[in-house]
């Protein structure tokens, strides 16, 4: 009895459970200091009241013999996958229904996607990177190699045409810088991709707080139809963290090593997984509705103005940040040449704000740090008041 | 690019497929016949009252920002897992809370548990066998071998203490006989594990089906927490198909190959799963309440009282089945030497009820049939009616 040995060669990840620990050790030593968190990566505002109507409504349902709902499609519900297509309609992006399906999020996704490729390719990720991609993949045994975001490109990271990857991983707006690619630079990917016979799995979980003309969808790239699959959830677009649905697509005509991508990941779905609970499907569909989406665009526009006051900040300041117009995240660099854990300590003592050390995320995240527009206007506006006093000494 | 070509090595398995269209075709010719489905292995019965009362809770809370819920703990909430440990202790087995990880269902679970070991391990499944332990193990391209479980037995397939596995699936009361393990053969496997360091995946789905005294979890033997790993949901127990809730439990002293199973567990679940929906997760401790147990156990009853209509008909015409007693399912031979699909035919077009040809989970099933008690009771007054009219010609 063997067990996966690949799990050794994984990092353990301290991050978060080092910063509770210094910040609970601040507040001990200090329990007079209000200490403000910019740290979180989760919503707060509630649910829509569409969606807190749709699982009600979906639990009476399970409530009677007449509505009741056993095991559901594989796939989802055919009304919910209607509504993600429709959905993509509105920034006009055409997806058919039958080339999404529902799941319980796109951590499992981007997690579960490996299934289906053999253990000999080659992943790509750019580095700072949400460490889900870095982490099943070594559990999965793969070959990663790593596209460095940094100053130079603006934290959006491009390929080099002499290094061969088979699956890279995009997520625009990154998590965690912030930045969100150009049309142009999605094509590039997307050329990349189709001449490397690769495949792009794009993480859109962000795409709700995109401003300008950034691509919502990788398939708004032309070609993208024969290199990517999109992970993307209703977690950050409409609070639904604790809710838990998302969903894949992956066009019809996508083929690798002579095999349809969709059918492959149907079959590993159908086997490794049941659907996702009436409710939850009930309320995905809600919240995609016209109404829904008035719903949850006002709670986006919310944490927009948080990011737009923290970014502001760092404009008067004079200090070099990405994020903030197209993302919940702000990724700036330390001042003063500081590094992220000093800066960390510096932020938590004299302004008692919380932020995220940016090397969590990998090495092009040394010197930098990650604050976020999830918390309340209150605690962001008197958050962003300290910091200004304190860096503007 | 290459992708999973394990996936080239899964039966297509069309069973549920063949079945509707066989259905179909003959509901098309013969529109007056009322056709009696007993082959559905989903429940029918609503949701407990006090579980709907829980979503809509738990819904509610969502929609507050004093109560709102984001991520939630990667292993479930504390109070959801003592909720699991309080049920077990209703049947003598003791298992902390935790010990026990809240998850999306059995399904789920049985399918992503083999990520945490190596590819080179043999996985022992019984023959029949729910096409999940068998699927999910070809992807991850593991070597299968198959006990027979068969009338010699009592469809209870024994360990061959020649045969070396690493890797023992369980499902006991079983899916699809029906037949449940007692103490004393239940304890022989766990020695057989122990004795090769070998790791029983025990499915206990049905559990709460039992009415004799067979484990219902095989924590309840001794041994089984050095070798054994639980798998249960709410599906069957509480009616949850279509809600989705189940756990994993795994004892803190489990190791092998020099690691710790259970923190292998939720490195893999921190790392591809994100947690259930909150109201899911009130709805689950909900139901395992003392004033839940009570309410679901009125729908275990009721499919029970089906499943001793079907069985005493059984009785009645000397048909060798299993099951029906600790199951819902009743798993019977074929009357006059027919094979599975050569009597689903006779009975669908001289009956009129529709059952499921054993063939379809395994070779063992060949010349047997699973008939069950997950539907209504008028119907199924009535589908045992025409069988024993038209069996005991």
């Amino acid at each position: 009895m063997k067990v996966n040995r690949n799990f050794d060669n994984l990092v353990p990840n301290y991050l978060f459970a080092e910063i509770a620990k210094r910040v609970n050790e601040y507040c001990s030593a200090n329990p007079d200091k209000k200490v403000i968190k910019l740290g979180i990566g989760d919503v707060t505002l509630p649910l829509p009241k569409i969606a807190v109507e749709a699982l009600k409504k979906g639990a009476d349902d399970l409530g009677n013999k007449e509505t009741f709902k056993g095991y559901p499609d594989y796939e989802g519900y055919e009304f919910v996958r209607k509504a993600v297509s429709d959905y993509y309609n509105t920034f006009g992006v055409k997806v058919d229904p039958s080339e999404i399906l529902i799941t319980d999020g796109a951590k499992s996704d981007s997690g579960n996607i490996g299934d289906i490729f053999d253990k000999d390719n080659t992943v790509l990720v750019t580095d700072p990177v949400y460490p889900v991609y870095v982490d099943s993949n070594i559990m999965a045994g793969r070959k990663i190699i790593y596209a460095d975001s940094n100053e130079s490109n603006g934290f959006c990271a491009m390929p080099n045409e002499d290094v061969k990857a088979d699956i890279i991983y995009l997520c625009s707006p990154n998590n965690p810088t912030g930045s969100a690619y150009s049309y142009d630079q999605l094509k590039t990917w997307v050329d990349y991709a189709n001449k490397n016979d690769a495949i792009i799995i794009f993480d859109a979980a962000y795409e709700a707080f995109i401003t300008d003309d950034s691509p919502r969808s990788i398939f708004a790239v032309e070609g993208a139809r024969t290199c990517a699959i999109e992970l993307c959830s209703l977690s950050k677009t409409a609070g639904f963290t604790g809710t838990r649905c998302g969903y894949t697509i992956i066009p019809k005509e996508l083929e690798r090593d002579g095999k349809n991508i969709y059918k492959l990941w149907y079959r590993r779905e159908a086997t490794k997984f049941n659907g996702v609970s009436w409710p939850v499907q009930c309320a995905a569909a809600a919240v995609l509705s016209e109404e829904g989406q008035k719903e949850f665009k006002e709670n986006i526009s919310y944490y927009q103005e948080n990011a737009k006051i923290i970014a502001s900040a760092m404009d008067e300041l004079g200090i070099y940040y990405t994020g903030g117009k197209n993302s919940p995240y702000i990724w700036l660099k330390c001042p003063n040449g500081m590094g992220s854990w000093e800066f960390f300590d510096y932020l938590l003592e004299n302004a008692n704000v919380v932020g995220t050390p940016g090397e969590g995320f990998g090495k092009n995240g040394e010197g930098y740090f990650r604050l976020t527009s999830f918390g309340d206007r209150e605690n962001t506006i008197e958050a962003v008041r300290r910091i200004k006093e304190l860096l503007s000494k």
